[in-house]
């Protein structure tokens, strides 16, 4: 399901796993086509796993003041900065499809100050760049800036947890050197026939 | 149970939360006498409150290469790095205790590389630190280096994970201005009567 | 030829170009099919213009002990590093075609220590980044280390020419707000039919 | 009176330093119930104690714009920055002592800006920071900030001269290995009986 | 003409160069009684020797809205931060002379915010170091900040020009070890006789 | 005796300063022919300046391991990192005085690792910028690699003690805006008659 060369730490074969696990898995696979590899990287850890997972969905799948297009904004724009591989390219494709737009996602990876986005959601990633790269400074007026921009309390805490989750992430995915799938590279960039 | 500034967030009332986080809280409540302000922070979100704690035992609770009071040094030196208030003093506190040592966490906290620690925890520290400020860096080299220290890769993981976990916990408490409870900056630094 | 919101300073029309200019953009588009915007941003000024074109062209175009590719590499790593999306996205094309690997130009974006490359070219990027952030600490022992690659002092020179041109170039396009076209962004992703 | 691993550097006998030096060491022995490894690392060079530790009287023990507690607040802040254990541990220490406040130090230590501290305070320990970490970009609008918050232009010299001397102490002690002693870490955590 | 220590890289004798490039250096030298070492060192690639002076020449020699004072100012303030000795010290030479101020030089090559320039060239030097040192985050602000002390759209880009030439001059004086004319050192310090 | 611009804080008429000062200021006028800046800077506050200079003497005109002119090289180096105009311009010239050597403190300000230094003097610098800027990682291997090249203990605490002093004198240099004499500028830059 993945050459030996992936990542770093062994991935347990699918019939090792437990079933709740090896099920997530191939339900990923029966609906995209192929196993994203951040679900074989972290199968050696059932726990990890189950926990990564849930934070994972109840921040990017829930309702929320975020579009889903611009929670990957975040993702994308927050794993840059990391210099995360996997996160940007597997996360790029999703925005790309979830934006429908094939170029927002090498604007946003690149210097997302120049990306077509909206002057919301500028505000909403200086304030996202700020948790990533030096939250101990974010404070008051970082609020009131959002704020001006109809963001609310719900909303800030969205952002935050977005990049505070992908801070986990992309440390996860650059140590054991996750590879992004092969797939990711071009889902999102051709016209939908 | 909390005064209003607690952080930037409300607090539901403890009879407005979920059975299983409410049972947990008073757990808590029972056998430390006090409530960590992080369960009250996080309660407001039950699925990530799940999902941080179901996270945060994974790492901190189970067996490993690592003794608990190992990781809570790692805990103690990324957090410090990070600014993070909440998890210097809650986690110096634990640490301490673990430790059995009432100067370690102010040590490790200004300045790990002059702690009184052994040259195999300098070099986890080291790791640690790397993971926490710059993970897009680690290569090869740095795996040696633990390995000569007898690290297993499952070592390698768990300080990598430790270190990727407290990224995000130190960004939702810096961002939410979350307090020390007052409790526990004198925890463990008594000797026991 | 392009909108008027393409950059922050005017581009004079084609037909008040100089003749050699208009020449050059001419022949351009005829091969390429469209004009990248780095000609017309920088047509406003035909002495800059030329002298550009020109640097460029010694580096870029001659024969060297560095492949079109790797020189490309080079580009792209450090205009990643330098955040310049104009540089990233349109060498980033150019990247995957000299290279014929459609991976390749957002691996290195994102994090070239990932990239699948060799140790050699590794050696390279290496030393590129260090000439492109921190030139002034470059010495002796970065030369030893390319030369174990085999590098000669001409290959040398020429990966600092490359990232020096680009430092310049990254600036330009950063400040004037250049914008790669959307030509780049789908070229080289796909097999040749 | 001190372990031979206490520092870097060797420390000559008591019966063997100047008699003002040891006079004044034994009256702080006298009077603490211990001897700060600070003096003690010092008394190699007489000449250098003498003018550290009249530079030191100078700031921290006249009357001044800035309460005693204040002017360790700046050498707790800054000394953090610096990651200097001896000066956070010591200084921290008479902070709590001469706050009459068990928390402030870590507080400070971790994150100034969530300490409880007044506004005023904050904005003293925004410039101190600024002089102990960028000095070099100190400008009038940052001498305006101090105004505003009712700062004179002797206050003005303390804050920036407390920062600047222990700019010069956090390196010493760092380079030397200073070590706090015992006695600081418990000291003023205490209520009085 | 100068000593084989001179840079990294070796330089053709004159007599091996071609004649355009000679003829340059010959007039250069007639003209200021040496050769500043710049010309030998780009003489081994006469097309990288020619690109380099003819857009030197189109940035420095043209008429511009900035006197060449002010843009020997740019020159002087960015090599310092990048610490090109040898920009640093011709420049600083060229400066004097044009500025017909002995002193202006260092002063704006140690710290120009404390140099004696007027506002406006205050605001420039601001604007040029953002440039040159981070590209990527210049936005509509800093071009509002500059209209204001009364420069132009085409002022602008002269500023531009000048800080992103010098990122490419610095980093090829930096790898090739480019060392400045002992003359140079003491040029316009001295009052005309 | 200076401009009411000099700095920003006002310095206190000759007469009106206790007799040890003014009898120090009126004997460096007497030898030098002029009174440098940080003498009457430091005026306003005797007891200061009393402690400045005696830690400033200790270091700088005892007898050391380090020759006098090695110890100004320190001075320079760190105090261009920390952008200190003062002390780059005042101590420059006592460099050159000091060195016989005309060029060599524009060498050293600008980027000490191109001055024409010895390797041993290149190691003292390396190991008083690390002191100077990250004194909190200086370690073991530091120590060792300046015992390579023969210093000892207490030329080790040299390099340490000058780098740290002058931490202390450019942040008040820079805070106050203390201006170099025009005097310093053109100081042993020109052969003896």
């Amino acid at each position: 399901m993945t050459s030996p060369a992936v990542y770093r730490f062994p991935v347990p074969p699918l019939a090792e796993m437990p079933d709740d696990i090896r099920s997530r898995i191939e339900g990923v696979q029966e609906k995209s086509g192929f196993v994203p590899n951040v679900f074989l990287a972290l199968a050696a850890r059932p726990d990890e796993f189950r926990a990564f997972f849930a934070y994972h969905d109840a921040l990017m799948e829930k309702d929320s003041g975020l579009s889903k297009a611009e929670r990957e904004m975040i993702v994308v724009a927050t794993s840059a900065a990391n210099q995360c591989q996997y996160c940007v390219v597997a996360h790029g494709a999703i925005l790309r499809i979830r934006a429908k737009n094939p170029l927002i996602a090498d604007q946003i990876a690149t210097n997302y100050r120049k990306a077509d986005i909206t002057p919301r959601q500028r505000a909403m990633l200086d304030f996202a760049m700020k948790v990533s790269r030096e939250a101990e400074t974010v404070g008051d007026s970082d609020f009131d800036a959002l704020k001006t921009h109809g963001f609310t309390d719900d909303d800030i805490w969205d952002i935050t947890a977005v990049a505070a989750f992908f801070a986990l992430s992309n440390r996860m995915a650059n140590v054991t050197a996750m590879r992004p799938n092969d797939e990711f590279y071009l889902m999102g960039r051709l016209p939908k026939a």
